[in-house]
């Protein structure tokens, strides 16, 4: 079911979701020979179910100054990556230019949404003001008890399973490899520097360098000592997605109250999300989410109760204490990491894959993000 | 794909729903070979979403005293019935003694439920008037803000899929036929009398009588005169199947409002329902519908926001213009129907053999619901 590896592989990514994808079309790109392994399906896990938003300025957050820095970073690489993919494999990675409106259903909402426009201004972002007849000029299918909104113009979205199979695709050509339902164990960890992995079967995978882009689940990887590992939990998120009989007209830009998002992706159809629950390694999908997910979109956006239904599903994504991602080189020669974007994998797809490579490469990195600052002793 | 007959049927039902299935059941065991075929699933359609509530007392209706008659005998028969399956097949059929409770959740519905509950007692129905603090006593996990209850004690539930799995035992021990993936394209008629069925391939299939169980699609078979059909209109309703993580506890008996119904299996599964739409041939499941179940069964059953949401799905009903079932010989020698049942497919189930085969047999059925009723050019 797998092909052979004629020569062994410069890099053994662990994880084929969108962060070990990355790196691969990446790795690739830049010469190296890089072998994706994953326990379960390609681009699955929280890959499969995110909505895939890129949404830098309505992230923005205060006290993430570095975080908001590095998302938009990604954000504007993003149209060159997308290109670069289709070219490379030959395949739309979904990506589409719709700019984002931020809604307040009420008053308290409304003055929130102020402080977070004001607080967006003073960062050099960019924001709109809108009244509601002016929101509902732009998306003529909100609610008219919506109170105020704010155009984040420079907001945009991709389609997440569009994209990573153009990532494989572009891997496949660049010359990487890709395998799914091969699970690794553990690390092989040889006098202070990790030499490959052992899988599952037990037979092991020797190679120069080794990635953990194992998403939720980077924390849990066997054979590390303590101190080389990053702390990692699940926070679980809750999402449906929807369809237009009508087709495409509903709701054009991504739509974000306080309590969810709707993504749509041009087609008649959308993503409505999400939960965030710290529930452990739980992905269950729920009566009581789908419930509050359904009303709050319901109220900014009736029409959605018209759209059918054709998928409910939950995710975990990786979180690390500070809920920043961790990426590039870690605590021992030869380990280096793609994980804890918690939620923000996706937008950081094409960083992920150039700041990773780089410390591959032994190219300086940014020290922001470095997996090391957890050692201290903090554990998630 | 398809076992070849040796012998020509003395019957071929079309549509292996509960209504087919237990028509070919009861022809089988009163020594007649039946022949099921069934263009998609067997016990696929609105069997396979029904939520098999057996509730002659809670769907009681003013005007409906023929109906409400056939269903107090259809529920007085089932525990005979299910024994002589289990017997016959050797599968457990899911029936569950629980009783039903009806619960209002505000005064409109608590004076509403009253009459409901005078009209009740006046047939001669048992209904027992509980408080709200003794509602809870008896189901502690309803919410403490409900205004009245009443129990109907003689209401009961089925798991239809269990109950039709043991019908197609019973079907395949007794000497019948099933068939799925076989679609019947018309009916032949030859000198005002049916006899058998063209397939979808064009071939024939003759048989001594033919019975038309094709639920929400008994209207459309082909090769009738308009004299001889029955006007039978889809009405779509969506359901929700959940399931407690933690088991069996949550709720004991069959909980209904105005708005919704939770029917629990006793393992620790639920189903939500039912919308009742008008809307055509439309199978889907809809955001909006989610929504209203989730909501209106969470203000009365707080505990089921966190159940696990294992299904959603969509049915068609087969709907008469007097809502009641056609059941007997119809319009035209050898022509037989067993549709029409509405929201009473399940409970119905075995007085739909027994009637329906008593009429292949020759012998006297019950007139008032005779399929010949609507000729009159009434239309659905």
């Amino acid at each position: 079911m797998t092909r052979s590896i004629d020569h062994s592989p410069d890099v053994v990514v662990v994880g084929a979701g969108i962060a070990g994808l990355s790196v691969a079309q990446r790795a690739a790109a830049r010469g190296l020979r890089p072998l994706v392994l994953d326990g379960g399906d390609l681009a699955g896990g929280a890959t499969h179910v995110a909505a895939g938003m890129l949404a830098p300025v309505a992230e923005a957050a205060f006290g993430e100054g570095a975080l908001l820095e590095l998302n938009l970073a990604a954000a504007a690489r993003y149209p060159a990556w997308v290109d670069e993919l289709t070219e490379l494999g030959g395949r739309d990675p979904g990506y589409r230019r719709s700019g984002t409106l931020l809604v307040a259903r009420d008053r308290d909402q409304a003055e929130a949404l102020e402080r977070e426009a004001d607080f967006r201004r003073q960062n050099g972002l960019a924001v709109e003001r809108l009244t509601p007849s002016r929101a509902r000029g732009v998306e003529p299918a909100l609610a008219p008890t919506i109170r105020l909104a704010f155009s984040a113009p420079d907001d945009h979205a991709v389609d997440p399973r569009a994209l990573t199979a153009a990532l494989l695709a572009a891997i496949d050509r660049g010359g990487g490899e890709v395998r799914a339902g091969v699970r690794v164990r553990e690390l092989l960890v040889e006098s202070d520097r990790v030499a490959g992995v052992r899988l599952q079967d037990e037979s092991e995978l020797r190679a120069g360098a080794v990635v953990v882009a194992a998403g939720a689940r980077s924390g849990q990887l066997g054979g590390l000592p303590e101190h080389a590992r990053v702390p990692v939990r699940p926070v679980k998120g809750q999402l449906l997605r929807l369809r237009d009989p009508a087709g495409p007209g509903l709701l054009d830009r991504v739509l974000r109250t306080e309590e969810c998002y709707v993504v749509p992706r041009g087609d008649g159809r959308y993503v409505l999300g999400a939960t965030t629950e710290e529930r452990g390694f739980d992905e269950t999908v729920t009566a009581g989410a789908l419930h509050d997910l359904l009303r709050d979109a319901v109220e900014v956006l009736p029409g959605l109760a018209e759209l059918e239904v054709l998928e409910a599903s939950a995710g975990l994504r990786p979180g690390t204490p500070d809920n920043a991602p961790a990426l590039g080189p870690g605590a021992l020669a030869g380990l280096h990491w793609a994980t804890g974007h918690y939620r923000h994998g996706i937008l950081l797809a094409p960083l992920t894959g150039d700041l990773v490579v780089a410390g591959l490469l032994g190219e300086p990195v940014d020290e922001r993000f470095s997996p090391t600052r957890f050692a201290a002793g903090v554990t998630a």
